[in-house]
């Protein structure tokens, strides 16, 4: 404390609160205000009477989400900030507003209704653990609402395998989800041809979404657990997006083997992951996805890279080149035999 | 946007996970975590162990709250930040944790769950309306809950009222919760009769801290709602704090007319609110309290000092002194006739 100096709660406030930022985040969403922003209305009333909303109710949700930096206020007109504009209006090609149907489903905020009870437990209680259930329609709802946050990932990684443009590479991609990475890496490499490896109800979504890349051609589905089902052989690329995450060290171990045992002698698994430095605390968003993992799973977490490259040699891989991106809070890693 | 420079989605991201960092600030003072490290316990081993939490989750919690700033972390040992020791440890006078049973509680909480409703309505839906209700068990927990945070403010208005310390004055503390604010009254001015209006069950925890701070036999309860029953008259000071921000301004212009009557000629109203500046977007803590009430309740509103000042002249009130308070979101408004 500097000396004569006593603290204000403003810190503590905030943090306390944020829980009604978010939802004021979400209702900015339902109701479109960014895209009729965007459209050219510029006031409560206007913004009001084009999303069918109460012009106080509009007023004040316009007022918050000036707060928060998402909006410009000059006099009583609002209009887009650069994020948002980017973001946020369903118009733009960059929209992720669908990201609130997942991170805001009922399942993900349930892990964090009741925290303290996972912190004790040192996991996710069974109650609200939907991440392992291959029924559960939350993967649906991932695949779906988060496939747009993925492009940039995806053009960036797939921008960065280094074959010839003609190369008929053998792609698996794993617990697919949306299937965005493999099917960038299709878009990319018009011989490629990926094998998707995800729960029924998911692929079904990732094969949607080939079709609209124009890549169901190449698209192949392999339906199961990526811990059970027969992977095939053979891989120039394998894609693990997102997903060791999930588990403990052992598991991952025992699956980055079954990885290995997968690949091309010259192949490469692109990993993608929420990777903090060593101190765990930094940088905030790599570090806080840890919290996401403990209340959601029984035993993931958002693992160093000194762990990932120590869980990669151990399931025999000798090269692991780490490629952070600017800006983004996932990283991807490159590994070898 | 910045020539050349794509935006990245990092605050969006950050305001849509707010909820997450709310549940760990819960998790955080349920567990006594603050308390547990104040107590000297570093290492998430021994934190763990003094709060009865597993390791894991106690490691990734303290993480969280160490990229929040509430904790420091050095190797792998965490320490309180300044404002967590004053007011986070349980064993510090400012102690204010509680004031998550109120904020977090399943009422407030449920406003904010379906705040597109709210917004489309221009205020909260009748289901969630817990604000009006008298029997509502939600105010005899904002009272037990929010006191400690009112102290200072509560001192400070105390301080500013100006009279001798000998000074038999009659004091009127509308809707007196947790009664803190008459009962710093009353503890400043030895002869000072302080008397309390709310609702049966809140002036039970009222008449609580009066005997608590001594104050006892100075202290009367009027039950009932401050729009209907008798006020009484010939009052030093009238009490507001915290009350007008709940109601539409024709309501309160009506409320503060009972306060005129009841209030001495050389008396003075002090009002506390939340006073965002005319832009309704500074300061940011002021500014946002609008969207609390609009998840709360039916028309109420945070108020420019412009609104309050006309509200306190239509009442016949001639003299407004606004005094803020620094650092703090509540300021003070001195009204007299």
């Amino acid at each position: 404390m500097q000396e004569g100096k006593s603290p204000t709660p403003e810190r503590i406030w905030q943090i306390l609160t944020g829980f009604q930022m978010s939802a004021a985040f979400k209702a900015g969403v339902e109701l479109g205000i960014f895209t009729r922003i965007a459209e050219g209305n510029r006031t409560a009333a206007a913004i009001a009477s084009a999303s069918g909303a109460a012009e106080r109710g509009l007023r004040i949700l316009c007022d918050t989400l000036t707060v928060l930096g998402l909006l410009n206020k000059q006099g009583s007109e609002y209009s887009l900030a650069d994020d948002t504009a980017f973001f946020l209006d369903r118009n733009s090609p960059a929209y992720i507003g669908s990201i609130t149907d997942f991170i805001m489903s009922p399942q993900q905020k349930g892990g964090f209704e009741n925290l303290t009870a996972a912190v004790k437990n040192g996991g996710a209680v069974a109650d609200h653990n939907a991440s392992i259930d291959p029924e559960s329609p939350m993967w649906a709802t991932f695949a779906r609402s988060m496939a747009p946050m993925m492009f940039p990932s995806a053009q960036i990684m797939a921008s960065g395998l280094g074959y010839e443009k003609a190369a008929a590479i053998k792609v698996l991609d794993i617990a697919a989800g949306h299937g965005i990475f493999g099917i960038t890496v299709a878009q990319h490499y018009p011989n490629a041809q990926v094998h998707a490896v995800d729960w029924r109800i998911v692929l079904e979504v990732a094969q949607e979404n080939a079709q609209r890349f124009g890549v169901a051609d190449r698209y192949y589905k392999i339906e199961g657990s990526a811990f059970d089902v027969d992977l095939g052989t053979n891989y120039d690329v394998i894609l693990v997006p997102n997903f060791l995450h999930h588990f403990d060290i052992p598991t991952c171990e025992a699956f980055l083997k079954r990885c290995h045992a997968a690949l091309k002698g010259d192949g490469q698994v692109l990993t993608s992951e929420f990777i903090p430095n060593d101190d765990r605390v930094s940088p905030p968003a790599e570090a806080l996805f840890s919290l996401i993992m403990l209340a959601a799973t029984p035993s993931g977490d958002a693992y160093t890279l000194a762990e990932l490259t120590s869980m990669f040699e151990n399931a025999g891989f000798s090269q692991n080149e780490h490629r952070p991106m600017p800006g983004m809070p996932q990283h991807w890693l490159a590994s070898r035999k």
